[in-house]
């Protein structure tokens, strides 16, 4: 442990993500004690389709992120 | 906040996404005195290979629901 | 299925939660053509020193909401 | 209930998760009381670059499981 | 990985987790060639006010499964 | 979007959780180009005896983290 899960729509590289498991595996190890080989880190990919804020979809919104 | 995140297998329109979106959320700032910017809906479509009640795969089941 | 996995600051009543659940299920049946028998939903109250918004805590916020 | 989410890198069969699904669903009837059919099970399978553990995405591991 | 997640209605004892674990764990490795050290179990136990199943709260069902 | 959840062990204090929520925030912000506004990270402390590592609950470890 900690088990990270990052959902949001899908549309960063792998070098985004690459960087942003490591960032935050290393606040989770610096702050919070945690032993870095048990950080699980996952991004959940969606379609822009499959996540609404304030009820409606991100694929209705006029901007994408 | 809230964060709604409902898993099912694949198989609805857009359109039935974007209606189920919506009253989750009018729910939740009806009932819940929820702030409708804060409220996030994902949805998690999966393949039918990919979900199992009572032990029994989706796609091995009579019905596709 | 669906799952569904409500995540917000503790503080609805359990009334609150009833009614929820049931315009929830009820949303996934009539919209999405769910089998109401299959649909769960949870709650997943936390402590608002738990649930952070833009960086910043519920708690640290001034609303409670 | 209850849910089962498994999340990891995709590469398992069909086959493979239908027996995990049916372990999975077994031990909990018979360790937990579960009632069968309430049990869901979902696999949430990821991208190799969408899976980090301790700070590395298992894309970029020598091994891949 | 992987990561599975167990939500469900509290009430289960230490033991019957600690059993239930072990048999995920063993099906993951056994099934889906997962490396144990990597197998990561969660429960999430809910009061029965926060868990619906067909829109109803268990804790307002005749059974407390 | 995104929404974080993070889950493991309790333990950590309400300042390390609060330091954590800002560098993951960051980290999002910076190299995922996300909304800062949108950015919703959650903690979920689960007790020793709910999080199982290797098949082993953290509460039978001879360590704690």
């Amino acid at each position: 442990m900690p088990s990270v899960q990052i959902t949001w729509v899908a549309g960063r590289s792998a070098e985004q993500k690459r960087k942003i498991a490591q960032r935050v595996t290393q606040a989770l190890v610096e702050e919070g004690k945690a032993k870095i080989e048990n950080v699980h880190v996952t991004f959940h990919d969606l379609p822009a389709t499959d996540y609404a804020e304030a009820g409606v979809m991100v694929a209705d919104q006029k901007r994408t992120a």
